[in-house]
């Protein structure tokens, strides 16, 4: 979903506020950002890094013109001509209101706004307000612009439509909204959070275990399972065919073992807190704040990705925000001249396709152009129906020249040619270049129609037989480059006393 | 780490029993099962299925061979030859006695014994042992074949080398043994997801949340964090500078909240159990248990080849044990013939090398190929020094050729000649094999020794041009392919009338 606003306001900009603001800006939308800290510019700036470097590896689609960042001195300023404005100043009750009454005061009258307190009720933030019912909560988890949950809840003053509203703008951001359906301290997340957390420092505090051994016990175990199923689902598989009734009666007698120590809060004593800290330092003190950070992201952006080639949980959202920000890739539009190369495809060049040298590694190269050729293979009308009726378009054939490097972050071009064709076969040329139009590659495809019930060559069916029939007049005027059908140069051991 | 044992004994096989019969039998140990139950055979196998089925989807290597599993009628019999003996009867005290007083009356003496009981204590379990020093926790996580997490549990009767050696046969097993210092109900993963599911069952009880909104709070947000880094590092970063002791003495005042109901148990009445397992219907009665199995299962694969790419968590243990497992990829051994085609790669088709036809995909040949390549450039001496000095070889032409289709899990090699080198250039042939020695595809390709800092070509350094140099006799005697050095076969437009 295309974000349905323009222009944002963020009302802090520390580690919460400034995710939010790289969320909106690489979305395409407008951030004007206020922070009484004289540091904030430096530090959102520092975060937006980070959220370039993540989104860049993360989403295949071409990239999204970046929103425009302003700063203001005041928070009527920066809210004044904004949409929709997200409060992240710290969890102090009298901190909130005094912020909010200044929203209300600069804000549009149909402004909605969104804060990202973690324990707050929304009545608690609405207490003072004149028109309560444009603020809800709207609480995001730590890195905002990579982790996609975001938890949405009204009180009785706010409208079903409020609540959809703020949901639409905020998976314009591909995020996944969670409407909470009835307000509660600290929401959903957050108190599942709570109770792993005050069980962590019973365990620290009773000697049974250390922060890298909790976080072991996580990340080795059922954090794992929670990347892309929760609880209850995990559980359900756990019961098999006799259902979750069945799993929850044999799991049920659980609750009544003698695991008291949830039933009571660990003092947070100074002796316990640098226990804690200590811990934390030998497990994680080699590495920089920043090292972690990038770490932790490059985790994400890997889990999201192998979610996103399943179509499941996190990667289902990211998926489908690529697909409503490309809608032309693959479905070429019909403004592209037969007579000329056919420009249908790009891409970006991916943080994993970079070899050891720094480059994009050689078989990516066969990707970008095998994608050129289905994207080709959609143009003259291979649809999923053809493939249906039992027949596919094969490359028995490939040749590949490098021409030019390139790296990270590349926007890539693709036109494709047609050298030739008949009843079976067709003769394609793809020229891969840069953004200045430097040719980077190129490769040349023999492709072969067949029946894929047979796996036997077979002539192409009117369908596709029309469409090609129809580029060649065209097509065939462009001449072809000396290169087409030639081999690699021969080269034998006559020189071998040079080596 | 190989696994330093040849003969395991499972006892019991459900989920947990058939999840360790699986994982010790795909990493190369024999297992003899007992299970009283006349279905377990079945369940057992159905489970193996999966098992390989994700296996083969994870694993890089090639196939280790599969140990042989056997039934038996009895425990005694089961645990006669074993070295290794693992109890998964059902979480009541006294059938954990009987069972392992009949394991003890078989097993060899110097047999050690795990027991994957999530909530009794080790010293609960030994009670009534004649030997309790040799028996210990050994708890594994479900799916046990997938998840790496396995905690390893003693009492003050047992050794550290007790411990140690059963650490040792689970890291055998890709697993990632994690050492509980200290015997508590509930071990620690256990003691968390106790936490969040009676967090989780009120948040049902007072309706706030159904099952599905509660694992969407899971796994669109703290679970896509929990698979790389648990609790403890997460909140480290999000201290930032500052530090942990600030972090927490920042978060601490939360436990003072008043989110009571922490602190009470719900009781587990029948209509809360059957709210529940209404909730999971409306959330997953789409799907099957078995195919909730391998969405699950697949998204474990792809989450953990994610972390494996980045060498973290999870993703660390699977690469270790693949190296461990495979030691001579990339490192040719002596005994290579150089007057012969040079078999130096060899590798599995993965799932996700498959493409709309069911077959691998284009781009993933010159995966392959390329990784023949390195293990070309390596067996001729480019090692990392030679890297680091600034000189690489690139590939600046490459000519595929399709002969055969290959599917998902086919063992595919690759041999290598060299057609010809001059002092900067080398020209070489790979085909591509499966098992039965049909040729899938092959590969010509010029590549180039060039400087790096200057990203111009330049000649060998002696320490390759003298090993290329040696392959001059033997590689020139071999007779070329008809295609090597030919283009892509030209046709023009000329039977366009065809079309």
């Amino acid at each position: 979903m295309t974000c349905p606003i323009d222009q944002a306001a963020v009302i802090g900009g520390g580690v919460i506020g400034g995710g939010w603001v790289a969320r909106f800006l690489l979305s395409g939308v407008n951030v004007a950002l206020h922070d009484p800290n004289s540091d904030a510019r430096r530090t959102v700036e520092a975060m937006l890094d980070n959220a370039r470097r993540a989104h860049q590896r993360l989403v295949d689609t071409p990239p999204v013109t970046e929103g425009v960042l302003t700063f203001h001195d005041s928070v009527e300023e920066a809210v004044a001509g904004a949409s929709y404005i997200q409060e992240n100043v710290p969890e102090r009750l009298e901190i909130k209101h005094d912020v909010i009454a200044k929203i209300e005061a600069g804000a549009a009258a149909d402004a909605l706004i969104g804060s990202s307190t973690s324990g707050f009720k929304p009545s608690e933030l609405q207490a003072k307000m004149q028109h309560p019912e444009r603020l809800v909560v709207a609480h995001p988890f730590n890195p905002v612009y990579l982790v996609p949950l975001v938890e949405v809840v009204g009180s009785d003053v706010n409208t079903a439509a409020t609540t959809e509203r703020v949901s639409q703008i905020l998976a314009g951001l591909s995020m996944h909204p969670l409407v909470v359906r009835r307000e509660i301290e600290a929401h959903i997340a957050d108190r599942l959070l709570e109770a792993v957390w005050r069980e962590g420092l019973w365990l620290i505090h009773d000697d049974i275990a250390t922060t890298q051994e909790i976080d072991d016990a996580i990340r080795y175990g059922f954090g794992l399972r929670w990347a892309q199923m929760g609880l209850f689902e995990t559980y359900r598989i756990a019961g098999g065919e006799a259902g979750m009734k069945h799993f929850i009666e044999q799991f049920g007698p659980a609750l009544a073992w003698p695991w008291t120590k949830l039933m009571d809060v660990p003092e947070m004593t100074d002796e316990l807190a640098q226990k804690i800290a200590d811990q934390s330092d030998a497990q994680s003190g080699q590495y920089s704040i920043r090292e972690l950070e990038r770490i932790r992201d490059d985790n994400l952006v890997g889990i999201l990705q192998a979610l996103k080639s399943r179509r499941w949980g996190a990667g289902e959202t990211l998926a489908r925000w690529e697909e409503e920000h490309c809608p032309s890739q693959g479905n070429p539009s019909d403004d592209i001249d037969p007579a000329q190369p056919l420009a249908l495809y790009q891409t970006r060049v991916k943080d994993d396709w970079i070899d050891y040298n720094g480059h994009m590694t050689e078989h990516r190269y066969l990707q970008v152009f095998g994608d050129s050729t289905d994207a080709f293979l959609a143009y003259i009308g291979m649809d999923k129906a053809y493939l249906e009726s039992g027949h596919s378009v094969y490359t028995v054939e490939s040749h590949l020249r490098h021409t030019a490097e390139v790296g990270v972050g590349a926007v890539i071009f693709v036109t494709t040619r047609v050298l030739g064709c008949d009843a079976k076969r067709v003769r394609i040329l793809h020229e891969m270049t840069d953004e200045d139009g430097q040719v980077l590659a190129t490769a040349e495809h023999m492709l072969l129609h067949v029946n894929t019930n047979t796996s036997r060559a077979c002539p192409f069916l009117p369908q596709l037989a029309e469409r090609l029939a129809a580029l060649a007049p065209g097509q065939s005027n462009l001449e072809a480059p000396a290169y087409a059908g030639a081999g690699i140069r021969m080269i034998g051991w006559a020189n071998k006393e040079v080596v």
